[in-house]
């Protein structure tokens, strides 16, 4: 028996912890252990780093692009030494909310960084590890937009900028998945929550069995 | 005018920081504005990435080396992007105790990680920028070695092997210098400090000269 690495991507609110959990009670029903963590922030390392980059305020100042890269990056090489790969040895299933490919989806849509850079210092934190399947929840940040302006009140610049930030977070998520089409598996993040943990599931089972 | 970014390398103990206390009173009676700052720590972010990597204790648990790396790039890119490009930009003559070449060293020595990877993130962090002059101050650390002998007390295992360690930093040091010989003024640390602060000022005048 050897691990599983599985992670769920996708925008705010497409649902990832709700199918993280419905995969975790799903697998540990079967008789599987399961890691199920979170970047930032899995480790005590990372959840001090996280509170730093999230909480720093006045205190630290604002936080140059490239520095930001790098805790994210530490955070990531942290958390996959002492938490992700260690529980793979043992032949667990981890179940992790975000990883490589948030960092190249938000940096992306940023724009400040090469993206390349971000990825090879990544892929080096994280010691060369990948999943071997990743969920992507697709969202349509759209629809929360319209949502809020149906409910009155004039979007302003902000949320328009936001909009326009979320909409290249999405398509950074979707180039990502074309090219890993082998990886990924794309649910409409708008469908019923019990079909999206079938599809989920019907994915995971190939590759327990494999 | 324009700015000058200086940095003073070498072992604990060689006499860094009485060379660049020096070098900012010589600077400043020039009529020079200089930022005196250290890598890791100068920056308020560096300060709370310091206290991590120093003192995070039981709380944090051992700190992989991947993300150790990462936290010094981090502070670094801090640094560089808060403090030194802005000192440089401003005219400033920068003195600062240890920089990139200080990773390599170390890192170097302790050999757990590629070196071309660190010194490629290192570079990344700082935004290429490298000192147009870097001091070397350098001690044979055996000479210490023998001092502590000298005072009575055979060398634990532990002290040997903090001494091969010190001896590859040294060498590490004298093969950055020997690749860069422009850039690296290498100064013998056992000679007076005066002597020594007047091969720094040398060099240093030709620099705000060109």
């Amino acid at each position: 028996m050897s691990g599983v690495f599985i992670t769920f991507e996708g925008g705010d609110g497409a649902g990832k912890s709700t199918q993280a959990e419905l995969l975790e009670a799903w697998l540990e029903a079967r008789g599987r252990a399961v890691l199920r963590t979170r970047e930032p922030g899995g480790t005590p390392l990372g959840s001090r780093l996280r509170e730093l980059l999230l909480h720093g305020g006045e205190e630290i100042g604002e936080v140059a692009p490239r520095a930001e890269a790098l805790l994210y990056a530490a955070d990531r090489a942290q958390h996959v030494a002492r938490l992700v790969r260690p529980a793979l040895d043992r032949g667990d299933v981890v179940v992790q909310d975000r990883y490589i490919d948030s960092s190249l989806a938000y940096q992306g849509a940023g724009r400040v960084l090469e993206l390349a850079e971000v990825r090879r210092i990544s892929e080096w934190a994280a010691g060369g590890l990948w999943p071997q399947l990743t969920v992507l929840l697709d969202l349509d940040p759209a629809a929360g937009v319209e949502r809020r302006r149906a409910r009155g009140g004039a979007a302003d610049r902000l949320e328009a900028e936001r909009g326009a930030f979320h909409e290249a977070v999405r398509r950074g998520f979707l180039a990502l998945a074309d090219a890993d089409p082998t990886r990924y598996l794309v649910l409409d993040a708008t469908r019923p929550v019990q079909d999206l943990h079938r599809d989920v599931t019907a994915r995971v089972s190939e590759l327990l069995e494999a």
